[in-house]
């Protein structure tokens, strides 16, 4: 179920038929507004970004839409399989299993151990890695968080504008409800913006870093056991400690656990 | 004593209390309002978690009224009971008592002692299960946690929108309060919420958690201490310092504790 | 000098001198607001913590009062002449000592040490019973810190009711000016409340907590300089090192420490 | 592509531009509060920091311009090359292509591995250099972030002034509004250098930073790999982690990897 | 050249030039409000610190306008003489230059180095007394970090007691103005303190404290190398790397430091 589309459509629904049902919703719709909270928003972040930051960040927010979380569960299958395969005929046997591994950070892991290199210097190298990607997978998770603060300042930026322009002519008191309105629009757009898409957006890019960080400790875990040469029924509990029981433990935290063990 | 539907009940009595007390008390039931208010926090809820994190977060709250904090008391007994049965029977002897034991976490960590896996290869994997644990039960704070930010920041999208729609109309100069008292209920839901509800409930889910883990580092400790051979009392020692002993402590605090000693 | 209850008389005795000077004191006696605001803040804090946790954060609020800061010195006096029996006597000499030892802390780690438990071990217990009494200390400016921070909120939130009713009411303009100085009432009490009270004393439990630490962190390096059997004049001088020497080390940061050495 | 100078250009354009098409274009330009905004920052800043770190943190600025990330691709190249002759002629070989590098860091390096000095020695100088160079390095996103926070409080300042001023004078009806759009101006000069400029330079600031510091870290990866006398390839493929993948990894993000490997 | 005086007297003279130029400047002269500000900051200060806190952080708030940074350059120099007298004419010789030392921290460790005691322990020993040493020089940032979270408070506090006085009283329009102009005073003089010296004091007592613990620590390092018994020009190296060579390095970062080198 994807919650991102749904959540965002489901909000702007909510905020904009209460908008409808109320009065003088055209001055709702205002162009100049929305252009100004979200040109300076885009301003501030491409001084805030570089240039490649600004790609990878925008690259990884359409993940946020299409996001499927790693099946842990597969893994740990699969490296049951291939420790009992390793077992069975020695390390250099996975070399035929690997052509089939659609992921290449697991595929490196594993090269590295048919190629006879040392548990330090595969842990090493496997660790350099998920470094690296963490370093570029956090930029999504930033750059909302980012245009989650710079878009209700620009609001309030606009608001500004707008109260200026309007307190300088108030000779008309009958303009001055009309342009307090169309001031306190941005601030509106600002605050809607970011509480609804930017700032919710980061805490879920977060999370699906997080989600794809442990599949690649799992998958890190799971080629330094089948390079020590850990029996499949040890990898496999080992690889399982990554999935979250949520049936078995939860009764261990309703009552006291030892009532009848005492 | 169950102090979390207390407090919630309480503060809204004196809350709504003061408004029956006061004028107008119809203007502070406005059902629109609290849908905007509780509808764009859910969205802003769904955009920020994944469906299995809603889950687990909603799933946790439950907990918050029913929970009962670990009997550390029992474990230390339990514990000593069993470093004692297996000084004099061997660990082998366990196997019988674990079948009386309702923790699962105790019991995996008793098991493979039972099952003579080494010491450090038992913690490493007893840590890894209460990482993964601790990864679960802090999806419940971290909820309440945002729905402690997003509550009122809707309560001021929702004040800005009932502003907006008020300052078109200012010709009528009598319906500018009513206007603004409506346009402020949002404020005042989103504020009730979050300081009442949903920042107080985070700050208890996050100590319930706190619980448990001390409860499964008690458990970590003590297999282990089994696993040494350590003798009953010295296993009863250690774990007892996972007890605050506040009658025993207290004094020394009140006053220079070195006074008669020199 | 008890700098708690002087700074809370001189911060109130100054508010509200300056109140009784002015105009209209009687307004800022509004005995409902109040209860609005301390109740409000304590239902939050109902839901906030546990029942235990705010019997713990309470007791410790009477410390603030009565707090005598551990006397260091003193530790390190009796630690030398320890140090001189043990190495004279042997550890058991230290038997009769420890009986007359008020500080219990320090009396388990003594007993441990005339026991001939070895030093990891020592050192391992002593900082198992550090880490539960932090985390009992910790309630006390935890209790505190959100005290300071639900206070401010529910003024705002008793603010808000005012205004609400208020507006209602705009028809009669005499009744403005009234209506907002009595709805801004629980404002200024949530802030005096949390600036003057709860947010300092946050603070101070804090202080006192960590002059509690470092003694207990002196009596631990004492303890296991004793068990080391270090000469006295070792334990004298490792031990005098948690003592801010002031007078000795201020030149040396007033001008330039190598003038004259170079 | 320069996004630093297009991002500030674009906003205040987009700002302005707001700003001449709307009324009173001309109470925007108010060089009066320009310097209150301005020198009050400045003042804070010089209260700060210490002149050097002034002339560190604004020379710093000047890089955010000309920035050129460090070509880590062409560090990997190099190393690489260095490695295979220090293999095949010996590591005092490496001394003629060390005249060549205009990279000072990676020469102390080199020449450290030349000189014999041993692995871990080296390690430590190298690690002793990068942290004096970060603490350097951070001093102008401090700079940036201290500005960014000084600037709005001195708006409010401002504002605050103008208010003042304005009130003591309500008899004049037709005034007010002038008085607080001028009031209002450093609110808005605050609000705009402080989102648009400061803070998201302090953000670029940092992340050329962490870009240097990076190199600086591939760099001392490569010299002691070069020292370990590691093979070729395995210098570069190691030194190659520190490059971020776009293209290879991008799939195994997007679809279950082991849909096809199980 | 001192930038903290001129700092501050530069940002007074600046606010209060622009008050003196507009109208109604007597309004910003109330002894009245400054003494609520002012008196109430030093009361929350009183319940936040011990008197032993207050006057060390007092204290140490003089050091602001005279601190002269350490000369990193002179102790290199220094150690690199000392090596040399140490290997020349062994440990032993170092006890004549000692008493010219006028570094207490300096003369302490070559002391313990004089004394034969083992390296590790002098290692401990200096470490431990820097602790100590940091938790002191540590109070003088937090007391006005914690000033200028209160000053502007007490600022808030005022203003809203100014209101209130001033609400009862709508029935005078004329006094409106005046009124809030007074109330708003408070905020003032709390937003100006806080922003010109509180806050900015804060962040140079932090950056003076770190200045003296590179010092402090550079002179631990030198010390450990001269019992280690190293070279006087290793010596020198490795000390050298505490100072930041703005010279050298800068050219690194300005264009890619690679490119002749391939």
């Amino acid at each position: 179920m994807k919650t991102t589309p749904i959540g965002i459509a489901a909000g702007f629904a909510l905020i904009f038929g209460a908008i409808f049902l109320g009065d003088g919703w055209a001055t709702f719709f205002d162009p100049a507004s929305l252009i100004m909270v979200l040109g300076g928003t885009a301003s501030a972040l491409m001084v805030a970004f570089s240039i490649d930051e600004l790609k990878l960040g925008l690259g990884g927010a359409k993940q946020l839409f299409s996001f499927k979380p790693p099946d842990l569960e597969h893994y740990v299958t699969l490296f049951a399989e291939l420790s009992r395969t390793a077992r069975r005929e020695g390390l250099l046997a996975l070399d035929r299993q690997i052509q089939q591994c659609d992921d290449p950070f697991m595929r490196m892991g594993l090269e590295m151990a048919v190629d006879g290199i040392e548990e330090q210097e595969i842990d090493d190298l496997m660790r350099g890695r998920i470094a690296t990607e963490t370093a570029r997978l956090a930029l999504t998770p930033k750059f909302f968080n980012a245009a989650g603060t710079y878009a209700p300042s620009f609001g309030m930026v606009g608001t500004l504008i707008g109260l200026i322009q309007m307190m300088q002519n108030l000779t008309d008191p009958s303009a001055i409800g009309a342009g307090m309105a169309v001031a306190m629009i941005t601030t509106f757009y600002g605050a809607l913006l970011a509480n609804l898409v930017f700032l919710p957006c980061a805490n879920k890019a977060k999370a699906q870093m997080n989600d794809l960080l442990l599949a690649r400790d799992l998958v890190r875990t799971g080629v330094l056991s089948i390079v020590r040469g850990e029996s499949p029924s040890m990898v496999e509990k080992r690889l399982r400690l990554f999935l979250s029981e949520q049936t078995e433990a939860a009764p261990a935290e309703n009552d006291s656990p030892l009532k009848k063990a005492a």
